[in-house]
């Protein structure tokens, strides 16, 4: 079987410094076009717009929209309306209710549609999740904070509507927590701190809980300077579990169990593969649901203006 | 079959104007017992909670919740799992996450659990349905402006977290919405106006689209003096539909086509039946999701403080 010929939407940080690399590595895959309003990649065609590329004729099977999440829903419509497997980064778009229309409309042409949550791929989030089956939760905590000017630089998508300001890397910690625990979870509560001059929140404090009372508590900070945090603590009937690292380490009491080499886009690209190959799709909106339930349940305070 | 034995929970003002008549003309189900701190029903069993209510083995298959979103879910999932049936009035929750895990607890036990929409029983959102599966829409106004002082009077839970504001009666409209048109819909933007004091928005302007490019476009205000607008117009390829005072009438290029008497908590009471026999549930939480992704998705601002 021939390679799926890819195309990359929006050749932006995320598509060069995780996406060309995994793709290169990746078996049943390989790089065939990019549509990208600013940038190029060497040796491969380059086209303006996915409109542009779509019109081309170019030969692809398939496109990553590492687009910023605001217009990714009409470019996922447009791709598989031309009857091309999609994978959307995360988020997956920057509603909960655009995905069902793009959900019927992967059905409809047959196609993949790979709503991808990369931080599902970490090396500890499987191990996790079979430490959780057997020992029940009691409390869990998340810490996911981070300096936006480090890993954002610039990005003003990040902070206008529909961008998620703090839950844009939030939203890995929740896409992790949905993985990991034995049942479903809600938000109980939320506190939004917003920039005076900005529309998506600087930082937050998000209570969960699942059916059972379980208490989940997330403080999310955008402005961390220092040390960055990016861990979830679970305390257990088995003892304290600790995913530290955004889930490249995991942690027994302390004791570590997984070390893990960073391989998540890795394992994205294996798993779309997988699913072109079996005609599936895989589209998860826990997570993103979650972030709209804490904005719809969510007190509001106003904090200092936020310029990068 | 003798009558389903229905408790209420919450005696406030929908449950007097509209529960307790609507009871009183169905057949099939009786109102056996009240639960509510503050206010009773001459002639019917009464408790404080629904705690207490459960406890005392008073004969009950079944509750109707119309307390407050924000206390919902927890009474829910207590009554689904003390064997009852559970009707939810509307908004079914103070989130859409919260509703899964009621849904599967229903499926567990095998009772009926029924998430209402008032404004779709009323009498021009069949025919308007019928009259848009033949003619295609070509764009939607919603116009929602009322008077919180005189539909809400006092009622502080609305202004809470959680609590949706100018949405409580808004999402009469979007229920209304995703019921007449044919195909599902998103949200592109939204624009909310909260006041200063206050959690919860008392205007705003909502954007929504189908996969088709409709353009929808929403427009709420909670201080609305003077005449009450609750109207939906669709320009067709058929000409206009306007469903006016909430959904009581309907009108095709300004000829009426139904004055309808209003008579939404029976046909509410005659489906929660029906299911009941059926052994079903029925819970659509798209209206919900769109109020959701328009607290995600929207630009805020702050306007005056609002006191009753």
């Amino acid at each position: 079987m021939s390679p799926i010929r890819l195309a990359i939407v929006g050749l932006g940080k995320i598509a060069r410094d995780q996406h060309i690399p995994a793709i290169a590595q990746t078996e049943g895959i390989s790089l065939a076009a990019v549509a990208s309003r600013n940038a190029a990649q060497p040796g491969i065609a380059h086209y303006a717009t996915l409109d542009a590329l779509l019109a081309s004729g170019e030969p692809i099977d398939a496109v990553a929209l590492c687009t910023p999440p605001q217009v990714r829903r009409a470019q996922a419509q447009m791709a598989l309306e031309a009857g091309k497997h999609v994978l959307l980064e995360k988020p997956p778009g920057a509603t909960v209710s655009e995905l069902a229309p793009l959900v019927a409309a992967a059905q409809a042409s047959g196609k993949t549609l790979f709503a991808t949550w990369h931080s599902r791929f970490a090396p500890a989030v499987e191990p996790a999740r079979a430490f959780l089956a057997e020992h029940a939760p009691r409390s869990v905590t998340i810490e996911w904070k981070e300096d936006v000017r480090v890993w954002h630089p610039g990005q003003e998508w990040i902070w206008e509507a529909g961008g998620l300001g703090v839950f844009d890397p939030a939203i890995n910690a929740l896409s992790i927590l949905t993985r990991i625990l034995p049942r479903p979870v809600f938000v109980t509560g939320a506190h939004l701190a917003f920039p005076a001059n900005r529309d998506a929140p600087v930082a937050a404090e998000v209570d969960l809980a699942d059916a059972d009372g379980l208490p989940i508590r997330a403080e999310l900070d955008f402005l961390q300077t220092g040390p960055q945090t990016w861990d979830i603590h679970v305390e257990t009937d088995g003892g304290r579990l600790t995913l530290a690292s955004g889930g490249a380490k995991l942690f027994h009491d302390d004791a570590p169990l997984i070390d893990g080499n960073e391989a998540e886009y890795a394992g994205i690209y294996r798993h779309f593969v997988h699913l072109i190959q079996q005609g599936a799709s895989d589209v998860d909106l826990a997570p993103l649901a979650l972030v709209a339930d804490a904005f719809l349940i969510g007190r509001r305070s106003l904090v200092e203006p936020f310029e990068y």
